[in-house]
């Protein structure tokens, strides 16, 4: 848990109050998704989750807490999303292949996400750069591993995932956000990416 | 130029007219790059510019028109910076290494240029998608062109195309907004892009 977390959400101690965690972490994400944070309301999060307005307070104590909290969510809900997408016994560069297409997929069903995530940059910043150095060390630590099992060049390190990252989250934005009729799916688009990690642009 | 720029800003017809019209855009660059979009003001924007607020609605309608008109500028900054760093015989993979490098250094001195893009994905949506997807068609125009030479894969496209931009997008991000001390140099950072983009990561 993180000092963000400890000092302004409340962890809840019963299924119950798990499960209006959930409910209002749900509706936050529909609510700033599509409104932003500016225009977003606490009162309109407790009303889209069904939960009464005071029951808020039992877990955040402002409308910056909860979209903290979001953030945090939305950064573990895009992890597992791609662990999902994984088989234990995969090579490493198939490895990449199915997290690619597991988060296009993920992105396609939470379209919220990339609008979540860009106003963490201005409504909290912290939270926005913390999203992309978890994810850029996830993606290190998978790329050295590949690199200690012969799959990848042993030169392989923050650069080379930064450069990943940045792939997975432009072709999330394209084919994913802004989709278009005839575009390829999120298996091919995946298939393309993973061509290119595995060989190059290179004749 | 656009039907934005048609509406909403008029086009200086003397000299001493262009030098103003340059000097509030980059004025409203720092003011927009310090405050965001919501704390600047048009007076903030003169007075950094050492222009009469009046002068200002010679050139531009509102607040919303010259962050347009910024991040139109940017735009076509960017792509002047990748343009100055290439060389007419460079091969088409040195091409891409170049244009890397002569975003990074951009970038580091105008770090306000993420947040100004960044921004434009709230305060004018179109601008936004207008940015990335023109600079993705130069791109893949540049990797079609590559293949037509033989120099690259003859199946490539938007998708890596979009791939390529994130990656140096994302690379933007880390060596140049959020860089570290210790961190690799621009033209280090853009030659391991580049072998990656030239040979991917396998071994």
């Amino acid at each position: 848990m993180s000092a963000g977390q400890q000092e302004s959400q409340k962890v809840p101690r019963t299924e119950r109050g798990r499960k209006t965690l959930r409910k209002l972490l749900d509706a936050a994400a529909s609510e700033f998704g599509e409104h932003g944070f500016h225009e977003a309301s606490i009162s309109s999060i407790t009303r889209r989750a069904g939960v009464a307005l005071g029951s808020f307070y039992t877990y955040f104590d402002s409308k910056d807490a909860i979209f903290r909290a979001l953030v945090q969510d939305m950064s573990e809900a895009v992890k597992v999303a791609a662990r999902d997408a994984i088989e234990p016994d995969m090579r490493p560069l198939e490895l990449e292949r199915a997290a690619l297409a597991g988060f296009l997929e993920f992105a396609a069903e939470h379209k919220e996400i990339y609008r979540i995530i860009d106003e963490a940059e201005f409504v909290d910043p912290r939270s926005y750069r913390d999203h992309y150095e978890t994810i850029a060390e996830r993606i290190r630590d998978r790329l050295r591993s590949g690199a200690e099992h012969g799959d990848f060049r042993d030169d392989i390190g923050e650069v080379e995932a930064w450069a990943l990252m940045g792939m997975n989250v432009f072709l999330g934005l394209r084919y994913a956000i802004w989709r278009r009729e005839g575009d390829p799916g999120s298996a091919e688009v995946a298939a393309s990416a993973n061509a290119l990690l595995a060989r190059g642009v290179a004749n």
